[in-house]
């Protein structure tokens, strides 16, 4: 049976969703709604959608949606449920979101549709580009990632499913946690971290100005530290600003591990900082850290002179048979853990064809990690 | 003049300065003590080292040598400075280190050869490689690494130049800090990002234990920081043993920072949190980072499909017209910064020939960063 759906927000995660939606479902009516009119023409243009509404439509549209997708950023999304819920709307609606807090989405819905026979289940499909815009929405952005849901009090049981049949051409992994689970989880992997990077990049230039080699010493560690210190600010600023007390808890556990170390290390406590940094060592190991797009893949080494025909050549014969590759990298052999040509594959069949190959066909020393 | 050279510890670092010195300096005669015979005999088989002095040996034949290099871990080569102290030495010698923390054995240099006509300059290769071993020794390990040499009371300026010319085929960028000043700066940009980025694993799988989803729930930028909590627990320790003050203090100062942060975030303060995450990323792309190997490359970001056979066919452009890549990588398109296949060329023309040749060839979209 056809349904119709709303997305607010037509970048490149409202964007991907819709390309989600249509494959496994074409014959739902799929609409949206953007402040940004470039944006929805884009969208029709590459027929992502079966057309748009515009603002003073809105109202009077909504009614007639069976699901509404809020793919906007937290807070904006907060400020479209206040508006919707003003209005009249059609009985068993599910409205989700995409946004990366949820407690404060949660809530707020549940204040504002306590009663009705309308549902929210919040949502955060665990991946991004560093592109933005619908122009770069694609349907393979959330393949493999997680794409948390979380209920709420005004949603049923049901209605999580309903969100995994409608987005299941997404080729996301659904998982549930509840809204202050996922804001606690995510506070620790990520938005902490986030703090970390930055802080570490202010911490080091304040230093900077008395200790002016700081300018140009840092390498390699330092840079993969830094990294999502370059993330853009606003974004990070609204994260912060809507999960407010689980990243200040981190910061003051942090603050008290931190504590603790410096007096092993004042104290010359050498068996507490060995135990610190190979537990440390151990513990990484045992996570997974996911790349959002690919949990899964195997790696290869080649011990290549780094030379630019030599891996066109070895391209060359995977090409050749057949096998793809999902990464390639060069790693310079200094400050990094691995060497060589490094070639990621999706299957571990694959990575055996590729080593057999490469092996015969150019006597270079092939290694797994 | 034929000098005679003592390298004590023939591993990674100590089997590449040997090469570098042979490399300018043919005639000089590098021997090399080691407590294993095994990596003796090795750097004699590859002809990096004239012959290996026995620990029996070593005494009497001290007074000989013209330059003393310690390539050991810096409380070993304290041990071995404070032995080497005990005995005659030819007048004007002079002895270096390559140990990660300055202050600690300058000091104690300082202490052991004042009145002597002995010369002590400490010194920090600032390169490695995820390779160990005399094996693993190469003459590009220091091409354009920064090598840091800390003069002390008992060097004299001359001697530094001598140290420089001794160790010129490294081709590294020798810079003069002092011990201190090189501690601090190394605290500051090395020794507590380790801290942070073991702690932040730490306190992750901690927080798992009632947060089960941290075990698989992180993701890139997870991964990019807490890289350097995989390094070696032995040598991080030695090193925070051996720069405690500094490390202790960057500790203090961060915790102290952080503190201030949790207030703006419990305030709610949105414009301090946005300085703060605009200001780090500013300053981010103000410092110079290093990556040890190369510190001047050309990057270049090709739009492709992520097909094997396109990068095939694109490095075969890039072969036939002679231009050589140092790095290639194909950024996933989530949780990066940018996108697309990534070149990085040694020099600006040949990224500006590789652009055009894609472009011409191609017709995909290149840009630069």
């Amino acid at each position: 049976m056809s349904k119709k759906v709303l997305i607010a927000g037509i970048g490149l995660i409202g964007g991907s969703l819709a390309l989600a939606i249509k494959k496994t479902h074409p014959s739902y009516q799929v609409l949206a709604f953007d402040s940004n009119q470039e944006s929805l023409k884009q969208a029709q243009d590459l027929q992502m959608i079966d057309g748009f509404i515009g603002k003073n439509e809105l109202a009077s549209e909504l009614a007639s949606f069976d699901y509404i997708i809020l793919a906007l950023p937290v807070e904006k999304s907060i400020d479209l449920l206040e508006f919707i819920s003003q209005f009249d709307l059609k009985p068993g609606l599910i409205i989700t979101d995409v946004s990366s807090t949820k407690a404060l989405i949660v809530k707020r819905a549940e204040d504002l549709f306590a009663g009705r026979d309308v549902s929210f289940v919040g949502g955060h499909p665990m991946a991004g580009s560093h592109k933005s815009g619908v122009l770069a929405a694609n349907l393979s952005l959330f393949e493999n990632a997680y794409y948390v849901l979380s209920k709420s009090q005004v949603s049923k049981d049901a209605d999580l499913d309903k969100i995994k049949s409608l987005l299941a051409g997404s080729g996301a992994t659904f998982i549930e946690l509840s809204a202050s689970e996922h804001d606690q989880v995510t506070s620790q992997l990520s938005h902490f971290p986030h703090v970390l990077a930055a802080m570490l990049v202010r911490q080091s230039k304040n230093y900077a100005k008395d200790h002016p080699a700081t300018e140009f010493l840092a390498a390699g560690g330092f840079r993969d530290m830094t990294r999502i210190a370059s993330s853009d600010a606003q974004m990070w600023t609204d994260i912060l600003m809507t999960n407010k007390e689980y990243v200040a808890e981190r910061i003051n556990d942090f603050a008290g591990l931190l504590g603790d170390l410096k007096d092993s290390i004042l104290a010359g406590d050498q068996l507490a900082l060995y135990e610190f940094f190979d537990g440390a060592r151990e513990q990484r190991k045992s996570m997974q850290i996911h790349n959002g797009a690919i949990p899964n893949f195997y790696d290869l080494y080649v011990n290549v002179p780094d030379k630019t025909g030599v891996i066109h050549e070895i391209l060359g014969y995977l090409t050749d048979a057949g096998i793809s590759i999902i990464n390639i990298r060069i790693i310079e052999n200094r400050e990094e853990i691995m060497g060589g040509l490094k070639l990621s594959f999706r299957s571990s069949k694959d990575l055996d064809k590729a080593q057999t190959i490469i092996e015969e066909k150019t006597g270079y020393k092939v290694y797994e990690t």
